[in-house]
């Protein structure tokens, strides 16, 4: 990880031996009295911590947060739940291309027992976003949320939002920056593992989606999904230089 | 798969039973006699190969070619070797985003045993490769060299190809349209998980790359890979329309 994302902020921070956290700090990184290592609030300021005290009880650290985290761009996901798997490399990847919120929700090629893995049971989701972000440097964490089907996860979105759904089969065109023009937000869907229903086409079309390709070759969920990232970045004029302390 | 690749065309194909695309099309697709499924002739057409006879030898089919596959991308990809496991995952992922020739050289930070993983001593790499073209339903097969230094590399491409390092460091911008601007071809390059040293950054300067940055967070090398792939395509307007047959 490129930065430890902590809750808040606080003057000074004491982590006992037995936390992974110091560990990581003492064994991956090397770190010991005097050494300073970056850290950031979740969903605010970077900065750099630096080691005063280091015993047998644990790391204490003094905290300066100087620099503002790239901050999120205006593109929402939403995402026919895949197998857990996929799920878990999406989760890593997510954070380093920034979207805002991220919805999955049950397509008709979803398998709804998906939702029954201890990914998405316990704190495991959770702690995938967190590592992603650490290690793309931000301190965004993007929100998600699960829905029941398509219908409610596009009814949960907000009026004026530009919306994109990605297909191979009944593609419109290719996404480029004329897709994006003007859109303050944009609404990026993908379908499961095994594609689009027509019942989903209908319901996308009806719901103001334009159905769009990603090029000419079959893309993996994962993959379509970090691809469609970088163009809206790109579109939106988003690709800004980055932050290097 | 999305596609079956074949070496060469023939009227017609008999496979053995124990062969694992005669278990393929029976056990995964489910198809018998009269049923048709799409096949490639590697760098060549896409088909389809109709079942002729299904017996206890194997099965026989003809091959009718139709279509073009989609074309690689006048984009040539250097990359400091990576982990195995990183370019396992790479083998699968590039030939959907289409680029052309693709050069694992020894960077500073680079494993140099990485080369003795059984991925690249045995046939695995070129499997791999095969699996990612027939997922991307495309025949086209990226060609891997590899090359004991950066500078072996750098002295590997063509005079006037557009050339373009990615860095977050030491950036002079974002990787935008006006970075390929009347080119006709582009490199690529990629350092190795652990980042570029100053000496690479000088050789690449040296033998004309720009750095240029994929936006503001800090990527994984796979993902950088995939989103430079996709803005190369985008920004050389060759973001074509799926072949949908």
């Amino acid at each position: 990880m490129n930065l430890i994302l902590l809750e808040k902020e606080e003057s000074q921070i004491c982590w006992k031996t037995e936390d992974s956290r110091t560990q990581h700090v003492r064994n991956v990184l090397g770190l010991g009295i005097g050494d300073c290592f970056f850290v950031g609030i979740r969903n605010g300021l970077i900065g750099k911590a630096q080691i005063l005290e280091d015993g047998p009880e644990g790391i204490m650290m003094s905290m300066d947060l100087q620099w503002d985290s790239p901050s999120p761009l205006p593109v929402d996901l939403l995402i026919g739940l895949p197998r857990p798997q996929v799920a878990r490399r999406l989760l890593r990847e997510i954070p380093s291309l920034g979207p805002g919120n991220v919805t999955f929700f049950i397509a008709d090629k979803s398998e709804p027992s998906y939702r029954q893995s201890k990914l998405w049971k316990t704190g495991e989701w959770e702690k995938l976003l967190q590592e992603g972000a650490e290690q793309a440097f931000s301190t965004f964490v993007p929100k998600i949320q699960h829905m029941e089907s398509l219908t409610e996860a596009i009814n949960g979105l907000e009026h004026g939002q530009g919306r994109i759904a990605f297909d191979l089969y009944e593609t419109e065109g290719s996404f480029d920056i004329s897709s994006v023009k003007e859109e303050k937000r944009l609404a990026m869907a993908f379908g499961p593992e095994g594609g689009w229903t027509s019942n989903e086409r209908r319901l996308l079309r009806k719901g103001g989606f334009r159905l769009l390709a990603l090029g000419p070759r079959v893309l993996r969920v994962e993959t379509a999904i970090i691809s469609a990232l970088s163009l809206a970045a790109s579109h939106l004029g988003r690709l800004d230089i980055p932050l290097v302390p």
